[in-house]
């Protein structure tokens, strides 16, 4: 990668408040200080999207996650205005057409006032063969109750926020046995999210994901997936999924924004078909999203 | 605070194998990428310890506790004498002599093989009314089960992650209930640790701290003061806790590293003594620590 296909955006004043100044930088150079609670703590917050095109996807859908990321945190709100030039800057700066895209924002310096954060492009990476082919999945468990954002919001789940170490040891536990990626359940039995992707399930013309009550992220390319089912005759529903139901579907996918699409084509070590027809098609869709 | 007191020393490689180089520099400078796996996933391990006269009080468990962190999280192993001539030279450059020295070690830049870490130092607050008069604390629960640093250990319970965002919530919930402090429970009833102390009850000349065994960490401040027990003919035991035993124990304290040792002298709004007479000789015996 040169560092004219890399974008690297640093904000003034993520809130906008104080200066709506947005500087582009070297992203091999070194622009956060040891003292900033975003290192320190995993104390912030990010999204990620795919820009295809010139076109960011699902943009509004991210920022208003972001922002939802920021009231669990009790962060300052973001300036979503600020962000979203950034996003369009980050876009036109760079010379590739096939970006991800991320959006961070850190509580600042420890002591401070100000917050801290940034923009970061950077060409995707090619996950043809898993979107193809699918991928070998493992469950885990996430150890909490499926009800615990609402009995206990100080655990943040359902924020995305920058303390991600335990969504990384899950897949390397999930490497450790021969698998690629994880679903994960709650203590209570529940199908909850993976690590970074959202859980789709088909039941014939009848698609399922997860539902968002359960500390889980509300998917943007899960939600582009429904879309897509709404315009094409089928059904959609958020409900309580269980385990046995990941099994029992004709396709489970993993929904995501960067890799968009993947079928889980083993699970727990057994093989597992998919629809390959709704597969590509959804697939097709998602990456075509203009918006 | 001026940049004398303040040192920051840099890593040229915290495994200590390509190289055991160490580099002052300045501390309100940015050393970190926007790119580093401890910013962007909060991934990596941080030590706190405070050093008082030049002596860095329970260095080698601090040490000991960072390796056993990195391998809970598959990190590289950190060269521990790296670490140790880093906060020696620390302590040697800062003009302060009681310092708060971190350690840190991050996976480093995504996709790269280099970890990232540095040392840094600052002089250390004043908490000499928490120490005296106490601390009001509330309970909150921590989501899992006692047992899940056995059953699911890629949770990464009882270890010194950067992802610490939870710990800082936990705390701002207590300051929304007006109290200043946490003691997380576990979703099954026992008494696991505080976001960033451990916790020792006092049962007459019987002194009692959670087991380790529950997904938290190894206190060296509350091992220090199990020493102090038995120097002074007290009996000491680690076992599990139940919330009940903090409303039952003569005293109830948080022991960490910097803080040292502050009483509770409220518990979930209800105001609870603690014994001035041991809460002061144990403080000066922590402080007093020449090791």
């Amino acid at each position: 990668m040169s560092t004219t296909d890399r974008v690297l955006l640093l904000l003034d004043d993520p809130t906008g408040l104080a200066s709506v100044g947005i500087r582009s930088v070297d992203p091999d150079s070194e622009h956060v200080s040891v003292l900033d609670l975003g290192v320190t703590r995993g104390d912030g917050i990010f999204e990620a999207l795919d820009a295809i095109n010139g076109v960011a996807q699902s943009l509004e859908p991210h920022l208003a996650r972001m922002a939802r990321s920021a009231a669990l945190l009790d962060l300052p709100k973001p300036s979503l205005d600020v962000y979203r030039a950034a996003v369009a800057s980050a876009i036109t700066e760079s010379t590739s057409s096939h970006l991800l895209v991320k959006l961070v924002m850190t509580r600042g310096i420890e002591g401070g006032t100000a917050t801290t954060g940034w923009v970061y492009a950077e060409p995707v990476g090619d996950f043809t063969a898993a979107r193809r082919d699918g991928l070998r999945v493992i469950t885990l468990d996430r150890g909490y109750r499926h009800d615990v954002a609402h009995t206990s919001p100080w655990l943040l789940q359902g924020a995305k926020t920058l303390s991600y170490a335990v969504n990384k040891a899950a897949v390397r536990e999930a490497n450790r046995r021969d698998a690629d990626d994880v679903i994960f359940l709650s203590s209570d039995g529940y199908v909850l999210e993976g690590p970074n992707s959202t859980v789709i399930l088909q039941f014939g013309s009848h698609f399922v994901t997860p539902a968002t009550d359960q500390g889980i992220l509300a998917g943007t390319a899960q939600a582009a997936f429904f879309e897509f089912c709404d315009a094409s005759g089928n059904s959609t529903e958020y409900r309580r999924v269980t385990p046995d139901e990941l099994v029992a579907a004709d396709s489970v996918w993993l929904a995501s924004s960067v890799r968009q699409l993947v079928p889980v084509r083993e699970l727990d070590g057994v093989p597992r078909g998919f629809d390959r027809a709704v597969s590509a098609a959804a697939l097709e869709y998602l990456l075509g999203r203009r918006r």
